[in-house]
């Protein structure tokens, strides 16, 4: 077999080649699966019903009782946001929509084409199609020349660590974070463009591994619910188990759960769970030729059959102990790379010579440009040495 | 085998379970690529230079030498718009982007995010994400509640038939539209709203099998050309073989090419093939984890063999003359369902006792709410007779 197939950005907990996932492609059973795509939302195939109830609804998050596969993260997206404008409109209506709604949206205009927003979060991202975009502020380079739409943009929270040592102003920052969301609604409805749902990451992923506390994400939910605005969580990235829960929005114990839950990459198959609310109200609303592709939803079988086997998610806890013990002795003088456009800068509170790992700040800083970027590789080719308690390391900067 | 796995709106020419795609599934040269799915964008696997060379490549429309693979027909369009945006502002510019377009994209905001539109055609369909989705004006179900941004559309010609007894009317309604989308072009460049592009299907397909001739895309080409507005020519629909040639707008015998072509459904995967001016100008600005999905190009390689070897495209001429020839026989009064949204109405010029075929009117309808469909069907079932110079057939009303 040939080592091809690098899949670095959904990297799946099984790795590369599993014996299980070859099972699934030489079962004669799935051959025609393979090679007959099938249009899912007009003649599925007659088994993707129970497929579908064994593989994707296994792992529904909590209260989401409804899944729509898509082929991709950017594709899911788009399709909540519009089951999110659909629920909206008809509440807003009481009912479905009028002849004249139906008219004028052939024309986009009025009613029919309604002016209603998605808010998102600075640092954020989406995806890359025009309506993922207009959420997406992670970096200009995805984002410039392309049209969007004029749609509320809120602060997200930045920590200051250790969060033990700043609980207070870490506290005042999300408030004031939550402030600003509650502040865009309400100027957005002002200027008759409601905010139908607002869209967040559990963790800031492209945006620079920007965090912020449950308390917050609790918050949020509760100022979608208090104006009436769809809470979508993009777990895209933070999906199927990336953070040792299965979701990583299971962390913040919401009272009630998010509206829609969004996934791709390394589900293999994108699409989106939601709320019973959140069906559409008439066929072909939510549609597409393909609508995700049933051998991704194979592949995923066996990927969950896998971690469950494997007790794949107690390894990434694990895993995620080591990590973060490792970083806390990760606190000295440096720079060290930690991606292609943006770095991890420590820096000690008191003295540049002192090891008391306690007192070093850690801040997520991004590249302004590609020249900086490279003003900073020719500045910084050194190897940093460090000393912990469990022996010496090496930082090699990488790009 | 189990017979599962429709695909009856991207049918392909081989059939279910060709032997040729059994093949490439059960290669072992290609486990890999089915079980490990690719981040294409910067992992690439080792081959798939040559794979997509000998696959995609292999059938570039003439003068387009770029191809982008994509997963839908909706993110292929989404992202060759994207394409057409950058090439129009660099050419605005004179250069790529500045601070500033750089500063003011991250918050949705001028210049960075440009007031750029994209003109279509009414009955026109592109896809349902919410780029693609302004430029879609085939039925309301797909649109209605969905945001849309406020760019130009120009009415599609309406043909009379049978063409040969029209050509005055015809090349004045088309004429008709063409003034229409100059004015349109014109109107949105005074609003600073330029168009960047056009896009269009060699036919209407979701819109009700709408056809213009040959000349009309010439002139329409030659318009984009003189206000400096990109052509894109999307053959989701109509591409890989549909209508005889590989490509549908090869009956046009354009003096440039379209400047982007888009293509999906049975070419099993989708994207755009490019002129060389519409190379993006920097990495990452037409990019996404997966872009595209290497075995759907496996499988394509396999088929392009199959429609070479057997010679299918020449099958869909004859198949085309047949059917042409049936329907000039099947000119009868009566009401003929043709799907399950829209219908052609057959009607004698003269007499409805007549059978001179030459003499009789086609034209396409569509139901304009699901009581008038309910109305048709319950007034009009009957079977009608008709009599060719083949023999006698029946036409049954069907669903």
């Amino acid at each position: 077999m040939k080592p091809s197939g690098f899949a670095c950005i959904p990297r799946e907990h099984q790795g590369y080649n599993h014996p299980a996932l070859i099972d699934i492609l030489q079962d004669p059973e799935n051959m025609s699966t393979f090679v007959n795509r099938s249009a899912l939302g007009i003649l599925p195939p007659l088994d993707i019903v129970q497929l579908i109830s064994e593989s994707l609804l296994s792992v529904a998050p909590q209260g989401l009782p409804q899944v729509q596969t898509m082929a991709c993260g950017s594709c899911s997206n788009e399709n909540a946001f519009k089951a999110v404008f659909f629920w909206y409109r008809n509440k807003q209506r009481g009912g479905s929509a009028s002849h004249e709604d139906l008219e004028s949206s052939m024309l986009n205009q009025m009613p029919g084409s309604p002016d209603l927003s998605i808010l998102s979060f600075m640092g954020g991202f989406h995806g890359r199609t025009l309506g993922c975009l207009s959420c997406t502020h992670s970096k200009a380079i995805h984002k410039v020349d392309v049209p969007a739409f004029d749609w509320p943009i809120a602060p997200f929270p930045h920590l200051r660590y250790p969060l033990n040592e700043y609980p207070a102003e870490n506290a005042h920052e999300e408030s004031r974070c939550l402030e600003q969301v509650e502040e865009q609604i309400e100027a957005y409805s002002r200027r008759g463009r409601p905010v139908a749902g607002i869209v967040v990451e559990p963790i800031q992923a492209e945006g620079g591994d920007n965090h912020a506390s449950p308390d917050f994400f609790r918050r949020l939910r509760g100022l979608a619910t208090k104006h009436g605005c769809a809470f979508i969580c993009d777990e895209v990235q933070t999906g199927c188990g990336a953070t040792g829960p299965f979701w990583a929005h299971e962390y913040w114990n919401l009272d009630s759960p998010p509206d829609v839950v969004t996934f791709s990459k390394r589900m293999l198959t994108g699409g989106f769970f939601f709320h019973n609310e959140f069906r559409p109200d008439a066929a072909y609303r939510i549609f597409n030729t393909w609508m995700g592709d049933p051998p991704k939803v194979l592949l995923l079988h066996a990927v969950l059959r896998v971690i469950r086997e494997k007790h794949l998610l107690d390894g990434t806890r694990r895993a995620g102990v080591v990590l973060l013990k490792g970083l806390t002795q990760l606190q000295v003088c440096c720079w060290v790379a930690v991606g292609n456009s943006q770095f991890v800068f420590a820096q000690h509170s008191s003295s540049q010579s002192s090891m008391q790992t306690s007192s070093w700040r850690f801040s997520t800083l991004r590249w302004q440009s590609a020249s900086d970027r490279l003003n900073f590789m020719a500045a910084s080719s050194i190897e940093a040495y460090l000393s912990g308690s469990d022996g010496i390391g090496t930082i090699v900067l990488c790009d």
